[in-house]
C-alpha cells in the first residue's frame, strides 16, 4: 500500500477529528468577522489549497453573500502593491505551513488593515505566527507528495467557518454526515475504480470537467492525476470549455466528468450529449443513473450531498483514480519524480 | 492572408481609435468610482476576456490598490447567490456583447448596488443596454473566431481606466506609445516567427509561462495555439508551475517563456534555468539578451515597455505564433472546427 491510498482512507477520521477540534475557535473567528463588518474574503494559497481556495469563493459568495477574491501573491511579493484591506478577511492556505509567498501575503494583509486567518496542517508552523487565527486541519502526517487529506480537511474547515457565518445549520449537519459519506463512497467506488484504471493505462492526456462549485473538483482531480502519472491534464469548468478548448476534443478522448446532482448539472449533461457526439470517451463520477448510462466508466456515488458539499464527496474519487492509475502504470504515488512536498515560491 | 493575420496588424490603429474615443468617458467614470467611494472590482468574462479580466485583476491591485475578483458568474446564474455589492464595480467584457452569462451578472450586480461597466467591441448590443456605463474597443468588425484586436483594445481599455483613476500620466503615456510599439513589434518579429513556426509543425502539446502581471499573456497565448492549432497546452503562472505541473516537462518539450524585464523576470530567469537542465526546448519572448540566449527559439522585443503595459505588447507575439503554427500545419486559423464566434453559456 501507498502512504496516498492509506491517507485517502484516513479522510473520514481526519474530517471528524476537524470539526470536533475546531467547532468552537470557527465560532469564535465568525462573531469576529461579524463585529468587524468584513464585507470581502480573500483566499491566498498555491497548488492544491488553491482548488481549496476556489472552493472558498465559491461557498462564500454563495452562502454568505460575501464577494470574494482569489489572491495574486505576486501583487505583494513582486509589486509592492498597498489594496486598502480594512473590512477584509484574508484567509492564507498552506498544508505545511512554510508557503512564502502565502505568509508574505497574510503579513502584509494585516498591515494593510485585514483579518487574517490560517488554515494549515502544521500547528506552531511559520503561517500560524503570520495570522491573527489559525485552522488546524488535524490531518496527521501526510507523507504522500500527492495531498489527499489536507485538501479535504481544508475544504471542511472552509465549508464549517462558512456556515458557521451564515448560521446554516443544516450545512453544519450535512458536513457532519461527510465522514460516513466518504466511508461509504470507499466503500462502494474503490474496487471499481482499481479495476477500470487499468483500461487508461497508455492515456496520455485527458480533460477534467465540472460546474459551478465542482470546478473545484475537476482542478484538484486533474492536478492529482498530473503529479502521479505524469499525464496531461486539461481541467475545465464546463461553461468555460464551451469557449474554446472542446474544438480540441478528439474521438476517444478520455473526459473525465464530476457531476452531481445540483444546480450545475443541466449543464453537465449538455456536456455530455456533446462529447458522446464527438465519440469521445465519458468517464462520469455523478449520482445520477441518466448521466452515467452515456459513460463508458461508471463511478455511482452512493451518496446523496448538498451540492455545495459535494466537492469533499467527490474528490475522493479522483484520489482513488490517481492511486490507482498511478498503481497500473508502476509509479509511486508517493514520490512523483520532480516533486518535493514544499514548494517555496517568492 | 487570413482575417486573422489583418486584424493581428490592425491592433495599432484599433488601440489609437480606443484612445483618442474613449478617454473623455473614461474620466467621466474614473470620476464616479471616486464619488462613490469604491472599494472592490469584480471582472465577469469569458474565454478570451477572461484573460483580459486577469490583466484587470493585476492592473488593479497594484495601480489602484483596489482588491479585484475575477466573477464566478454560475454563482449568479446556478446558485442566485446575493452578495452585497455596494461599493462595487463590476466589469463585465464581452466581444460580442452577447455573452448572456456575463449580462445576466451584470444586471444582478446592479440591482446589489453595483456601479457596472461594459467593455465591448458591439455598439448597442445587449451587454451595453445591461450598464451604467459602456467602453467600446473601436476595433471594427473581427472576423477571425480567434480574438486578437479585441483583446489588445480591452487590455488598453482596462489600463486607461486604471491609470485615469489613479492620475498615473506616465502610465498614460505610456499607453499611448503601445500602437508604436507594436508596430515595431510586428516589424521586427514576424518574418522570426513566421520562419520558426516550421520547426513546431509536429508539435503536440506545450506549456506557456509567464510571472506576475504578464500571466495574461500565458493564458493567452495559450488560448489562440489551442484554438487555432488544436494543440493540447498548459498555460500556467511560473510560481503555480513550481507547485506539480514542472514534473511532466520531458526532454524536448516545448515551453513558450513570456519574460519581459520587470519584477517577474528573476522568476523566469529561474524557471529557464530549470527547465535547461530538464533538457526542455525553450521558445522565449523577452527585450533581454540573457534570457533569450538560453533559448532555441529567441524572439527578441524591440522595444522597452512598462511591465503593467506588456501584455499588451507581448500577446502580439503569441498571436502571430498561433497563426503561423497554423499556415504551417494547412489549418484555417479564422475557421477552427468546432468552435463559434458567439459562445453563449448560461
Amino acid at each position: 500500500m501507498s502512504h496516498m491510498l492509506d491517507e485517502i482512507h484516513e479522510q473520514p477520521e481526519a474530517i471528524k477529528k476537524l470539526i470536533a477540534a475546531e467547532r468552537e475557535s470557527i465560532k469564535k473567528l465568525a462573531e469576529e468577522i461579524k463585529n468587524r463588518g468584513i464585507n470581502l474574503a480573500v483566499f491566498a494559497a498555491r497548488g492544491t489549497s488553491d482548488n481549496a481556495a476556489t472552493y472558498g469563493k465559491y461557498i462564500f459568495e454563495i452562502v454568505n453573500g460575501m464577494p470574494t477574491s482569489l489572491a495574486a501573491p505576486s501583487v505583494f511579493t513582486l509589486y509592492n502593491a498597498r489594496p486598502n484591506l480594512e473590512n477584509s478577511l484574508v484567509i492564507g492556505i498552506s498544508q505545511s505551513g512554510q508557503a512564502a509567498d502565502v505568509i508574505e501575503c497574510l503579513q502584509r494583509s494585516k498591515e494593510l488593515g485585514a483579518l487574517t486567518v490560517a488554515i494549515t496542517n502544521e500547528a506552531g508552523s511559520s503561517i500560524t505566527k503570520a495570522a491573527d487565527y489559525t485552522i488546524l486541519c488535524h490531518a496527521g502526517p501526510e507523507r504522500s507528495v500527492a495531498a489527499t487529506k489536507t485538501y479535504t480537511t481544508t475544504l471542511a474547515a472552509i465549508a464549517l467557518l462558512s456556515a458557521t457565518l451564515a448560521g446554516r445549520e443544516d450545512l453544519i449537519n450535512g458536513l457532519m454526515a461527510t465522514p460516513a459519506q466518504i466511508t461509504e463512497v470507499l466503500k462502494s467506488c474503490e474496487a471499481t475504480i482499481a479495476d477500470r484504471a487499468e483500461r487508461y493505462r497508455y492515456m496520455e492526456e485527458c480533460f477534467v470537467l465540472a460546474r459551478g462549485i465542482s470546478r473545484a473538483t475537476a482542478f484538484e482531480a486533474g492536478l492529482k492525476l498530473a503529479e502521479t502519472n505524469y499525464v496531461t491534464v486539461e481541467p475545465f469548468s464546463s461553461s468555460d470549455f464551451l469557449h474554446g478548448p472542446i474544438a480540441i476534443v478528439d474521438e476517444g478522448a478520455p473526459c473525465f466528468l464530476y457531476a452531481p446532482q445540483g444546480p450545475g448539472f443541466d449543464s453537465m449533461m449538455d456536456i455530455a450529449r456533446r462529447l458522446e457526439k464527438k465519440g469521445a470517451e465519458l468517464i462520469v463520477i455523478s449520482d445520477s443513473a441518466e448521466i452515467l448510462s452515456m459513460a463508458t466508466t461508471r463511478i455511482a456515488i452512493p451518496v446523496k450531498v448538498d451540492d455545495l458539499l459535494a466537492p469533499i464527496i467527490y474528490i475522493v474519487v479522483g484520489q482513488l483514480f490517481a492511486q490507482y492509475l498511478a498503481s497500473t502504470r508502476g509509479l509511486d504515488p508517493d514520490h512523483p519524480r520532480g516533486l518535493s512536498k514544499v514548494t517555496i515560491t517568492r
